[in-house]
């Protein structure tokens, strides 16, 4: 009896993804949920400030030698508009996932094919805000350089508040694609962990 | 015998890890090394012509009333320098990710750790790519329609091979950020297969 339960055992515990499993916890047990909730709390703030600075630029100047007012605006410019509406949409989406990062931390921990999705959708958010802030600081090199070959003058030395706030903006883009990269990799991250 | 075989036959099957196992070849068998080594080849194409594409934009018109030739390139203007180089790295990045591609096909499937670190540069690169795009786009877009609030005048009524030449690699790079996006996409399933 002793002899044929010892093989059965043996068998049992024969397959190989016992011990690839076992490996799981001795892996650094970071709480990668957390560091998602904070990148994507961060992700916000950078995208709604970048969308209020742009917003807010609009300055009126009084131009000589003919005295006449005026006014740069960022809806002047398409790429500015595209920035803005770029921004946005990752801001709404920052609010989405943060949603949905506090409900993975109090209720249970997502799916497999969620974090699939989610890596989907930060991935294109992140091309979404790079190519925004592209667009944005080539036009804002233009203002603050201006193009001698084509004649296009610089408009930075009359309206400093605008330019500034359109590089401060734009700073705040460049921060939001970072951040969205480094979701992109921390999901990947979680789905890698579980095969560990 | 018989009876006490069977509850052991029963508990060698119970552990969890067997099922989840088990459903890995019902799984669609497609082999996404292939299509990796697609998309990469794809991605080479789209950026060695991007590239080659705006580089050989250069054109010359004599300009009236005065009649005084001028010339339009790329190195004119710093966002499309930005885009050569940030195009010319992905194309180097994808003549190496080609290569290994077909290293992994011919020898050996790559590991985990690997497939982390292709995501994060596939990622990094359709970053890259995207805000090219979009810094081409945007001074394209100057160059066909002008910006009448601040006095830059369109080009492109003067330069028609020119524009022609940057609207078709600013497309080219568009399609290289898509095909990015679709590699990030492809290495993180190939990581998710994994644990299914």
């Amino acid at each position: 009896m002793a002899s044929t339960e010892q093989p059965v055992d043996e068998s049992s515990k024969a397959p190989v993804p016992e011990p690839k499993l076992a490996r799981g916890p001795s892996f650094p047990p970071i709480n990668l949920l957390w560091g998602d909730l904070a990148l994507r709390l961060l992700l916000f703030a950078s995208t709604l400030t970048g969308v209020v600075v742009m917003v807010t630029s609009k300055q009126t100047e009084l131009l000589f030698p003919f005295p006449v007012t005026k006014t740069a605006k960022f809806n002047y410019s398409p790429a500015f508009i595209y920035f803005v509406v770029a921004l946005s949409v990752a801001c709404l989406y920052s609010i989405l996932t943060i949603t949905a990062s506090i409900f993975f931390i109090l209720k249970s921990s997502p799916s497999n094919k969620l974090l699939l999705l989610v890596v989907s959708v930060d991935a294109l958010m992140a091309g979404l805000v790079a190519s925004a802030t592209g667009a944005s600081a080539s036009v804002a090199y233009i203002g603050l350089k201006g193009n001698s070959h084509v004649g296009w003058i610089k408009v930075c030395n009359i309206y400093h508040k605008f330019c500034r706030h359109i590089a401060s903006s734009t700073a705040l883009a460049l921060v939001a694609s970072i951040i969205l990269l480094w979701l992109v990799l921390l999901s990947t991250f979680s789905i890698y962990r579980r095969i560990r």
